[in-house]
Formats: structure tokens, sequence, C-alpha cells
């Protein structure tokens, strides 16, 4: 239930419109987390959706992400009459994203693209959204007319000055930005997290603002405050992120209230690390979701032949092969040392290697064919000259 | 002065935003071209304008150009209240532009990029305004869900059978579309103009409307029937459009009339075809904006040594350089044949070409240089083998 004065917000960020994992498409993951996104909004009853920057994957994003974007928007704006607070990441081109922007207040629907932006919130009855959208320092030294300003710190100094002279007392001051927030000021030991060095603002400078909705970092919890978070991706977009909770967070303005909400993705992002016997054993596989998306580190010492194509048999959506100790190392078989391997000739590597594949010799006609291929390869490949 | 069921509209096309003229820069020729349309459109006190495609000149267009497009937009629409009627052309991608469509209608900003939308027209007062953007063969085979549809005509007829269903018959019928008419079904001989072969759909078929409003050819008289019409572009582009007259149309409703008005550019384009001679003569030259853009054949059967150099002196601006008879005959000097020139060695060839140009012989140290250098140039570029 939401009091006469409290609104509620949604709070996410770095939808990364676009993006691929590994080469595989994440299109319909991207779709169906919009839809959840939906609709937590609509079953929290927000009173507005924040996307703190990153809604595309790249500057010049392709054209389906184009369509894409735009239709998420029209639902969530247009349909659902639902207020946007959005606002450009790094990985977004604030001028391609600028387009429309005048139009899109007329339906609440607010998008800030350059700093100048910032500094005029949106007034609501009981709240004062303030939009940053990133910028870089040169944009600040264009604004306050300074070229002296030369580092982070100094340029959000001032913008923070020239906000707080906007504010409204007998309201909530809320931020949306996205930057690299660097957490070690903070009095919570388990939030001294440091991200990021030459770049990094100290979050103890937006301690005036009653909340900080970040984007930027994919990980919810990569600040800990209780002001100022960033609500991560709604999806998993690299396998260092496969141990991360996904989902939006829900804000209360009055009494304050952080709620997280969870996402489902249709394919989640593992990372395993086993023997091939094991993650190709029956008893282990079968307890898995095997069309997620797996990112495996084999520990065996021996050579595993045509490893990958056997375990996409299993895991069809294999994102990265890694072995525990380095490919050579599982090459390193027979006790030879790699130094070994490589002072022997061609022919005898080919040979062994698949004797090692195919449990059985070449064939004296294979062998023949071998030879006239090495031949053919060693010799330069062109006669003339020009 | 407009009657009372009078309805005014201003008719330009391919604007091409982000168009370069061989390799100059028209970024202020557009914005100045822009303004006088904008001043064209508001003394006339038109009731909207309409840009019958190509906005831009790509479908990926560069971040300032889309900076620019949006900035001319905002103005008429926003500032000026001005109505538009705009549809996508073959240059544009629908998709990227089509990015806040529905938004802008609020402000009777009616921009369509897809072929379904072009069968609901803009119902105003007097005047029905169909707008059909740009659209492929497989794409009429979607919409009207028919195989069958092999060629434009086809497709149009489809097309036009559907609009006329919702035409209003107390209505003026305007048309805005982006294609290759073809003219020859027409009855006054002038208009007789084949343009395109395939691809080329007759104008007859557009009969029962009272304007179609055409982007897609440059030439404001590409096509002369007086119920259809290029505008044109409202810049040249090209030297092939040198001789043309830019501008655009008003078109006035009730009675039917048309105006032309033109526009100025800020540097001009022409074709100089003379003799370097007469070319390089203060005489001549100076009744000529030096500054604008020339595209310069020489009729000249000598060789004129660093011949583009010594004309942008006086030409800063010139786009393209020929020799009425060819480069190779211009070099044909001394009556020699083009045949016995390349039958020289390459150090006899450099001595009299600098003889030529410099008016004196090579120095004995500048002909150790050449030998040396022509040595060297004539070795193989690299001892070794991979």
């Amino acid at each position: 239930m939401k009091g006469p004065k409290m609104m509620r917000f949604l709070h996410t960020a770095d939808w990364h419109i676009g993006r691929r994992l590994h080469g595989f498409d994440l299109t319909e993951e991207q779709k169906n987390a919009f839809l959840q996104i939906q609709k937590i909004a609509l079953v929290e009853n927000v009173d507005g959706v924040i996307i703190a920057g990153d809604l595309y994957d790249r500057s010049l994003p392709a054209e389906d992400s184009v369509g894409l974007l735009n239709s998420m928007i029209e639902k969530l704006n247009l349909t659902d009459k639902l207020p946007i607070y959005a606002i450009s990441g790094n990985h977004d081109s604030a001028q391609r994203l600028s387009t429309g922007t005048k139009w899109f207040k007329q339906t609440n629907f607010y998008l800030h693209t350059q700093l100048k932006e910032a500094f005029e919130p949106v007034e609501l009855p009981n709240t004062q959204v303030f939009m940053l959208p990133y910028f870089e320092i040169f944009e600040a030294q264009q604004y306050f007319n300074d070229d002296s300003i030369k580092d982070l710190d100094q340029a959000f100094k001032l913008i923070i000055t020239e906000m707080k002279a906007a504010f409204d007392p007998k309201k909530f001051h809320l931020l949306v930005a996205h930057f690299f927030a660097d957490g070690s000021a903070t009095t919570e030991s388990e939030s001294k997290l440091r991200i990021g060095g030459l770049g990094a603002v100290p979050i103890s400078l937006f301690k005036d603002f009653d909340y900080v909705a970040l984007g930027h970092l994919h990980g919810k919890d990569a600040l800990q405050t209780d002001h100022a978070r960033y609500s991560g991706s709604p999806l998993k977009f690299s396998l260092s992120e496969a141990n991360q909770k996904k989902g939006v967070y829900i804000i209360d303005t009055d009494p304050f209230k952080l709620t997280f909400k969870p996402i489902k993705p249709i394919r989640d992002v593992h990372s395993l690390t086993d023997s091939f016997n094991n993650l190709t054993d029956k008893a282990f596989y079968q307890k898995l979701a095997c069309q997620d998306f797996f990112g495996i580190t084999l520990t065996d010492e021996t050579l595993i032949p045509n490893a990958m194509a056997r375990l996409r048999q299993i895991y069809p959506n294999i994102i990265a092969l890694n072995w525990e100790n380095g490919y050579a190392a599982a090459l390193d078989y027979h006790g030879e040392k790699g130094q070994e391997i490589r002072q022997k000739d061609p022919m005898t590597l080919l040979t062994e290697f698949y004797e090692k594949v195919a449990n059985e010799p070449l064939t004296s006609q294979q062998e023949k064919w071998a030879k006239a291929a090495l031949k053919k390869a060693s010799q330069p490949k062109d006669g003339g000259h020009n």
C-alpha cells in the first residue's frame, strides 16, 4: 500500500538492447526480460520507470535494435501510460538517442542526453527527479565555461552544487545517473568495494540526495549503500556475471524503502568447472537446464579430443571453453614436455594426433595424402614476382 | 489570399541531410536552404509542409546529421507550429527514421515509414493527406498477403484501390509519395520524359488524386503534369544538376494552383567548358562567383602542367576536372602518338616531363637522383621469403 505522500519508482538500467553473448543472439531474452519489468511496474503500481543509461549496447545500434527499444518504450509510456525517466549512458550515442525528446515530454517520457538538461528537475507532487546523463569532462568544461575542470570529482562537485540550488526542501530528491561510483568512503565495511580507479566518483558527494538510481555496473550489489544503488542489468551479459542476481529495484519514497524484484531469464548463464567425464555423465547433467548458456572449464590434464563438439551435444549453448591449467598443459600428454612437442616434425605430430583422436593409425593412403598436403603447404605460394 | 475552403501546402523533398558534394561539406548550404524553406512556409502562411522522402542522405546518418535534421523539424513543428507531412525515401532507414513517430502526431507532425500507414489519411477540414513511404515489393507482398505481386505496377494498383476506398468525395485528395514516375502516359508531349525503366510507375495510375507530391528525382521539371510533381531537392547535389532551378512548390487546393518558389544557394554549382587560358583570364573569371562549386572541362589539346592546382587558385571549390578529349589526348603533345610515349623508358619520360613543367632541363644532380630512384623502384621489394 502506498501512503498519500509516498511515491514509488521502478529502477532499472543497462538494458544494452542489441547485445550478443559470445555470438549468441539475446533478442528473445531481452524481450522477455522487458515483459517482466513491465509486469512488475504494473503490479507494483509505480509512479514511473527509471532507466539509468545504456539503453542500447552500441552508439550505432542495428535497425532491429532500434525497432525493439522503440516498441518497449511505446508499450510502457503510450500503452501503459507510465512516466519514464531515462538518461543516455556511455554505450549510447547521446545525439542519436535524443531524437524526439522534445515530443516525448508531452506524455511524461523524460529523456536526458545532455549535461545542460540535468539541472532542471521534473517536479512531481512529492519528488524532484534530476536526470544526469553520462558526460565527458569536456562537456562539463563547456557547460561551466571552465577549462580548469580536469577530473570527474571537480565536475561532479560543480554539478551537485548547481542541482542543490534547485532543491525544494519539502520534496524527495531523486537523482538518475550513469557513472563509476567509488564506494570506499562509505562506513559499512562490506560496501568498501573499490570500483575502477581513475574516473570513479566518491558516492559521499551525493549524500544530499535521498536516492541515487545508478546505471553503469551490471551487478546490483556493486554498491551497497542504502541511498545509492546500481539496479544492475536485467540480464547476465557476460560469464563474469554468472553468479549475480538480476532484477530491478522498487523505491518507495515515504517511508523510504528499497525492494529488489528478481527477473528470471529464459536461458540463464552458468560457469561450470569439472572433468569431461563428470560433465558428460547423465546423472550430472540431467539435473541441469542444458539449454542455458554455459562457460565450461575442464579440469582434465589429458587431451580430450573434440571436446567442444562432444560437450555441445549435451550443452548446445556453450559460450566459452577453457582448460583449468591451460590447453598446453592438457596437450602435454604421455609426460612429454611442450618443448619436445614443438621439436617434432609436422608429419609426426599429425600421425600422433590422428591416432589419439581416431584410436587407430593412419592408413597408407591417408599417410600419402598427408605427406602430399604437407609438402604443398611448405612450398612458396607464387613462383612469379610483381 | 486564401479563400475559406482553400488549403495551402509547401511541397519539398530530397533534403539528403548529410550529403557531401565531391568531398565538400554542405552543412552550411543545407542549414541555409532550410532557413529559406522555413521563411517561405511562414510568409506564404501554409497549412502544412510536405517532405516527400529522403530526409537523410544515408540509412545510417552521422551523428551531426541526426542533430541537424532534428533541429530543423523541431523549428518547423514545435517553434513555428507548422504541421509536417513526411515520408521515408529510399535513402532513409524506415526503421531508424520511425523513432518517435507515435509521439510526433500529437503536434501534427505526421511521419510515415511503413506501407501499412499509407491507407489512413490525415483528415483536414477540406483535404485528405495520404502518405505513402518508399517501399520494396516484398513489403507489398506482405501487406496484401499476396506473393503473386511481382512489379511496382501491380503493387501500386492495389495500393491506390485501397486508398480510394477511403476517399471523401467532398475533399481534396493529396498524396505524398517517393518513387520513379514514368510520365510517358501523359498527353502533353513535353512531359513525355521516360525516367528509369524497370521500377518506373505510370503516373496515369494516380489520376484520381488531385495532387501527387513526389520525391526521388532531384529536378523540379522531371515530370511536368499539373497534378503530380517532383519538388526537386533544395540544393544541387551533383554536377548533373548544375542547370536545374531549385526551390519548393506552393500548392493551393481551391482553386488549384501551383507556384514555384526558388531557393538561392550560398555556393551555386556550375559547369564550365573552356580553354585554360580563357578560364584563367581575369576578364572572364571576375564576372563569376569564384567561391561557387565548379565542374571544369578543359578544351585544351596540349598538356597543362599542374592544371588543378593552378585553377584552384582562382576557383577554390572545383568539384571535378576533365579534359574534353580525355587526358590521354592532352598528353599526346608534340604530335607524338600515345603508343610512342608508352615505348619510351622511364628516364626519358621523366626528363621530358620535367622540361615541360619547369621549362628547363634537369640539372646533373637531379639526373643522378632520378636515376638512383628509378633503379631502386625497379628492384624487388624484399629479398627474403616467408
